[in-house]
């Protein structure tokens, strides 16, 4: 018997269901706020892939040569293949740039709840704009995603990576340095970040800032961020960052945004090419971030670009999908107008294709009972497959145009005009 | 810079927009169909793959071994990994099993028109029915797909292994022999197909036979499969192919669908396992298939499942993009009804965005001006994305519950209510 590749899942009807509505529901927003898709090959260069990348995902990304010897890989995230067409081919297209992606990724991760070898994100990207309310349109945009798909309870944990640099920049640390402090706070691991920046010879003034940053962490933003103002006051850029964060969350804010954030100072994303805000988005008790993101104003210089401004963020379908699930989020189903069309005799089967292409062409969902069973069989299949009505077609009817319409719940059916059919159902069916 | 992987594409948004368009309609399509959609991963074992494919296909597959040293590909179509399923989860669903994939697949093919390494396609697969309303079911969907999508002047070229197989079968060839011979035909090489047939040690009389049907090609699908049950009348399972066939054709028909359908008598399509009816969707010009399939009774057994008939298509969503290309189809655009959101000064913002929320709720694409542009620039970008409307947000107007819209058509502009913005814009854009 074959077996599927150790990580890789095959989604059944239902949980395939689900995937495709986060993913419909991800793209018509997309929509709505006027963020154009783009299609980018799963299969990138190798350099392109590792170029600005995290040692971590690197080693874990499936590498290999092509036929012709080029040295491949399948995409771990979207970020270089954006940055290379915004980099590229879409370089001169007019600012402010909303883009939109949505597809399969591929990382070598040991399998883990929440975590696959090949999942699925959406993400959406702002390019031009340096602007607070760029930011602000990102946040919302992923509380609108999450509300609309009726996911409860979520929140978002927000930081900002130009207080940590304002601070370290002015002590004099270099970009190596603050990047390991940034991945041990990424790791939750403050007391060895402290180390690192203590070893580094900060000031003791700087540790103790540090320290008490890494403590803040509240639910009442713009009082926290008061504090976090007055706590770094002696570093001008986190000055002007946390001014940054509180206009950004002020402007979310004032726009009606019912958004459940904490700010969290000390918060640190793992991808070290953030430069402004950056957040995910969870729900307590699920140990796996919905999604997340942030500003990254000098990405695409690095991938050969100009300059451009850019903030972003990737929403995790599989962990949407997941919350659902846990939150018990039922199904979307369309079996309560599904229709079965049996006929009674094959010399009546044409007409029984003809009527299931009437109905289907008023949106019905149309099974054809294709096995050639009695009605009775017929009909105890109906019912187990939970469809709504059984249309039965048979000569006799036929001859006075009718048919008999079954409604599978209530168990009653009634001999009927073909003419009305469509009407029958649709109505019974609201 | 960094480029894309030869053979890879980067869909920009209007290619992309028609790739996800296709796809949706497919996906809205086996709904209405009861056709379930499941997902499988990209990545399978290469055992898997290998297995029951052509060796042309075989040798073009991206191989290769994961981190963990297991052999794997990317798939390069849908049947091996639908087909796992079904001869191992989906083992004991209940009959008939109606299953929907669409997705990306991989072959490292020479790039040319209408052939990518990277290819998307959208599967019906109709499992557990052996009789003509399933086949008639498949070509009936696939006439739908292609009018649903707005093509014209598509045809159906449609066969039956049964024809060739009856007569071989009777002629004492074995299975390789008539595979070569099946190759040939698939390659249009009708005399390379008779000189084997001939070697192979056939009668004359089959001989004869084999160059009349390789002869018959004709838009008059009743007729022609007159001639051809005339034709191979000394061979029993021949003729029941031939009737097979016309019974199919007959119940298209007579249930109203417009197929446009020419038989040819002597079509194969490369693939060994098909058992039944084979068919391609094309278009006359277009030097490529649309979509393809056909009956393969005896697949799931290949894989390791039980007896299973089973009849299904493949659609190529590339290649009916490209022929919604060539027939200057217009792109899907919501410009006509989008909206850009300007704030007059930075403490307007706010109101700004909770006005594009407004407007989003009510199904409006909208953008939000995020550059921080005088109003005049503002607009003049405005213009060119062609969006419809451009409401202007000023403290001065907020004042009195008012905004300024312009119709960037009809290029004029007044202010109203707060209150009738979404009913003007709604009412104006019908």
């Amino acid at each position: 018997m074959f077996k599927t590749v150790r990580g890789m899942r095959d989604l059944l009807p239902v949980d395939a269901e689900r995937m495709r509505h986060v993913e419909q529901v991800s793209r018509e927003l997309s929509k709505l706020y006027g963020y154009e898709e783009i299609i980018t090959p799963v299969l990138e260069t190798y350099d392109l892939l590792a170029a600005k990348t995290s040692e971590e995902i690197r080693e874990r990304m499936y590498t290999f040569k092509d036929l012709g010897g080029r040295k491949v890989a399948m995409r771990p995230e979207f970020t270089a293949s954006v940055a290379r067409l915004v980099a590229s081919k879409l370089r001169n297209e007019p600012k402010p740039m909303r883009l939109f992606s949505a597809g399969s990724l591929y990382r070598y991760d040991e399998p883990q709840y929440g975590r696959f070898r090949e999942f699925w994100q959406a993400n959406y990207e702002l390019f031009g704009s340096s602007r607070p309310e760029a930011d602000a349109e990102i946040l919302t945009l992923t509380n609108d995603l999450l509300t609309k798909l009726g996911l409860k309870n979520f929140r978002f944990k927000v930081g900002h990576t130009g207080i940590l640099k304002g601070i370290l920049d002015q002590e004099g640390l270099d970009e190596a340095k603050q990047d390991s402090v940034r991945q041990l706070l990424d790791k939750k691991l403050w007391e060895d970040a402290l180390t690192v920046a203590r070893e580094a010879g900060v000031s003791d003034n700087c540790l103790a800032v540090l320290e008490s940053l890494f403590e803040t962490r509240s639910e009442n933003a713009f009082k926290v961020l008061e504090n976090v103002k007055d706590t770094v006051q002696d570093y001008g850029s986190a000055v002007a960052a946390v001014e940054n964060l509180w206009k950004i969350l002020e402007l979310t804010r004032d726009s009606g945004a019912q958004l459940d954030v904490i700010v969290e100072a000390g918060f640190a994303r793992g991808l070290e090419y953030y430069t402004g805000i950056i957040f995910e988005s969870y729900i307590p008790g699920l140990d796996i971030a919905l999604g997340g993101g942030g500003r990254y104003d000098k990405l695409i210089q690095l991938f050969g670009g100009e300059p451009i401004p850019a903030v972003g963020v990737a929403q995790g379908i599989d962990r949407i999908v997941l919350a659902l699930q846990k939150q018990k989020h039922p199904p979307k189903t369309l079996k309560e107008r599904s229709v079965v069309v049996i006929s009674v005799k094959d010399e009546s089967m044409a007409k029984a294709l003809e009527l299931s292409a009437m109905l289907r062409s008023s949106g019905l969902p149309v099974e054809v009972a294709v096995m050639g069973r009695s009605i009775s069989r017929a009909m105890t299949d109906a019912n187990r497959r939970g469809v709504a009505y059984a249309v039965i077609v048979g000569p006799k009817e036929l001859e006075e145009k009718k048919v008999v319409l079954k409604d599978m719940n209530k168990g009653e059916q009634r001999t009927i005009p073909i003419s009305s059919l469509t009407e029958e159902i649709l109505t019974d069916s609201k």
